[in-house]
């Protein structure tokens, strides 16, 4: 029978529910602030404790910024072996007098406990560790492997993530599969699957046509204008009607399989009260495409803003030398930040000369997008424990529209890799007030049970065509 | 014998030579900073009294912001009048630390007197006064009729000269032309006319795209980006080619007369020179269009800079939701900012629909542009006084870049309007150590006398097909 093991775990995890709230009010009564450097190596080490007692082996893993936190549980032959990520890091909870109650003093209102962390990710992870306990308390074993990594540096943009996951590589690659529980709900408490991400790259185009600004008057006609070099750069780059026009910007780009174009057609969107919230009269061009694939399949060109010459309070008669496009580009499968930016330099390159005006491309860094298929076996697992935790299928995303560092998962290590978010819609994360539901936590406490148990299910009975050896071998 | 009143008259002011010098020191001792309202009162009674003790009447003219001072000297029947326009008002001497000898405490060193206003503009309207001073001194009265206006807030834009001068027209209206003695000669030192200015129009291009900015990873593709449709908006506004592409902009323009245009194409330019100290590759689009014929004949759109979204330091995952270009338009004749800004905002809302976008065109105030014909009978007087002054023929710019009020006396009073700068190419107006040469001063006061006599000339010879009533009437 499927999923034997889980109704006891589940009642165990019900009949706990007051001291696995009160743990959760002790953990985030703790700050560990990534970007003040607050706290982060006392929180490292309360999650080392933790793993020990529930007998992981655990490790503190050093990076060049903060160190992330491994832990190992114990081996279970043939089962198949899920990499739990999340971020033990906070925040900051300025601005400190927005609060309500005080952001690391938790207290619960309405349901809800409210402080810095809660959601994001605190509440979240430590729902993967209870349910593991859950298991353990019950059972005394688990029901396949599984590995912790949690990282002290995802609220400031997990600059070394990368780089950690490809040296650790040896400790992280025999996973089968990663979930991530992080994130909010759908606004109506459904549980959610994502798959994808975008990814990104940013860059600034810097036009220069003089050495100096110049008078409008004096110079008027003479001088080139770099806003109207950049204005008529940038117009050869993307046409109104939509189309990114930058050669070989899109050549890479994967169309969804019919899989994931069926998903992204039949989830929910109410587009008018969308509409109305952001005051749009009309969404961007191309205006018939259909709307998750616009942020879930297609690559954006951004201009973020233009900097140079006079953009303040009244009037000034600068004749601007020189003009700064800052952008970024949405990636999606199988563009990449490094093809994306030569892309833009060549074209940039070609329209130049024409433009009387010396251009350059500056890139900042990016992010890989990353997509893993809605078929894999293991989708299969999450979307029926899901269920069964939450009484209701969730809702799947092939992807999101922004940009997380999945690909460290899908493409430097080649795992499937998926987000089953925890938190309330309105958990208010990096906002005064961020607070998670008492149901939220304990649904997903459930969820990471039932996950466990799915996967203990796949052990000797191989459902899984694209990862045969690893998962068996 | 034409000008025979002239010789005694500069053998006058050359010997009294160290006396004016002196007159000046005393003069921009006296600080008359508008901008901050400092000493402006004082300096304007100076000029009273230096007024009344040529016989002048002298009138302190209300405005609703510093005073002008009027004087009027005495009647010369049947001989034109001439308007003698200049201002009192300096600019602002900060940073005091800048300065070599202190801005108000007049210091000569190498054969130039340094201080704040001493060639923008006090120099050269006290070169005016002891020019009219020299004629009474030698012959007991002047040549022709003289009206002298000073204003007092020139330094910030000359906000109520338009209004001031329709209020006292009737003052003003019967001269029959107006001479300004501001700016500077040409590097070389030689004399130069100014016919005209162009004119200007500032105003702000406002696109909203949404009610408020959205993130380019979670919006991108879904939002319109108000930087998008302001630079595809701005792209139909004018061609790379140069071509302003506004509908109607540039209908009113008026070729330049084929004296003007010969005037323009005789003027020197020191092309490589001038590409080389600004930095440039290219001239301005359209690239065969004759140096000068560019600042002269021709309406530019300039964008000053744009506003919106995120153009700072680093990145910013910012979708904008509003964008602002801040425009101005130089005007040619016989263009006026009223239908500049009608054009653009026509152009404008006939564009927004496509965009998905609402746009707002706000003006924030402009000046019309200005003309006087070349073959002025008055032109030919200035010619021949300053070639007597200096001798050497000056050079003629049938207009500047650059915009200035003299709309006031050409459109407001229908008056032909001339420049003739005295002061040194590196006087530094506006910026420490300001200073005007021995020499210019000298040749200023000369070339003022050379005018008075000129225009004696035309006592009751009918020289003047234009203005004939007036200046015999
Ligand atoms: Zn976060
Ligand atoms: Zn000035």
């Amino acid at each position: 029978m499927p999923y034997s093991d889980l109704d006891p775990v589940f009642a165990h995890i019900d009949r706990n529910a007051d001291s696995h709230v009160a743990r959760l009010m002790e953990y985030v009564r703790h700050p560990s602030i990534s970007a003040q450097d607050v706290g982060i190596r006392e929180v490292a080490g309360l999650l080392m404790g933790m793993l020990e007692r529930l007998g992981f082996e655990a490790e503190l893993l050093a990076t060049r910024g903060h160190p992330m936190v491994l832990g190992r549980g114990p081996a279970v032959p043939d089962a198949p072996t899920v990499l739990l990520y999340g971020h033990y890091d906070v925040q900051p909870p300025e601005p400190l007098e927005a609060w309500t109650t005080p952001p690391f003093e938790p207290t619960i209102r309405d349901g809800r406990i409210f402080a810095r962390g809660v959601g994001d990710n605190k509440g979240q992870h430590l729902a993967q560790l209870l349910a593991i306990e859950a298991h353990l308390a019950v059972h005394g074993r688990l029901p396949c492997n599984v590995i912790v990594l949690l990282e002290g540096e995802e609220e400031i943009g997990s600059p070394h993530l990368a780089e950690a996951v490809a040296a650790h590589a040896d400790k992280l690659a025999h996973a089968d599969l990663v979930v991530t529980a992080d994130g909010t709900l759908h606004p109506s408490g459904r549980g959610t699957i994502l798959y994808g991400v975008r990814g990104v790259t940013h860059f600034d185009i810097r036009v220069r046509t003089a050495a100096r600004d110049t008078h409008s008057g004096n110079f008027g006609g003479v001088v080139p204008n770099a806003m109207w070099a950049l204005v008529h750069l940038l117009g050869t780059m993307r046409a109104p009607d939509g189309r990114l026009t930058v050669a070989g910007l899109c050549d890479p780009v994967v169309a969804p399989g019919a899989v994931e174009a069926a998903a992204a057609a039949a989830l929910p969107i109410d587009l008018p009260a969308l509409m109305t919230e952001l005051g749009l009269s009309a969404l961007d061009a191309p205006r018939d495409r259909p709307f998750w694939d616009r942020l879930m399949f297609h690559p954006t060109l951004t201009i973020n803003g233009i900097a140079g010459g006079y953009s303040g309070p009244g009037s000034k008669t600068v004749l601007p030398a020189e003009a700064v496009a800052k952008c970024d580009i949405r990636l999606v499968e199988a563009m990449t930040p490094d093809q994306a930016l030569a892309a833009v330099r060549a074209h940039v390159a070609a329209q130049a000369p024409a433009l009387g005006a010396t251009v350059e491309v500056v890139g900042s860094g990016g992010m890989l997008p990353s997509r893993t298929p809605m078929d894999s076996p293991f989708a299969a697992v999450l979307r029926r424990a899901l269920t069964l935790a939450r009484g209701e299928s969730p809702l799947e995303y092939p992807c999101m529209g922004g940009s997380l560092p999945d690909y460290v998962f899908t493409k430097t290590l080649g795992l499937p890799a998926f987000v089953t978010p925890y938190g309330n819609a309105d958990e208010a994360n990096h906002a005064p007030d961020e607070n998670l539901s008492l149901s939220c936590f304990h649904a997903g406490i459930r969820s990471g049970a039932a996950l466990l148990s799915g996967l203990g299910e796949l052990t000797g009975a191989c459902v899984c065509p694209v990862n045969h050896t690893k998962l068996h071998g």
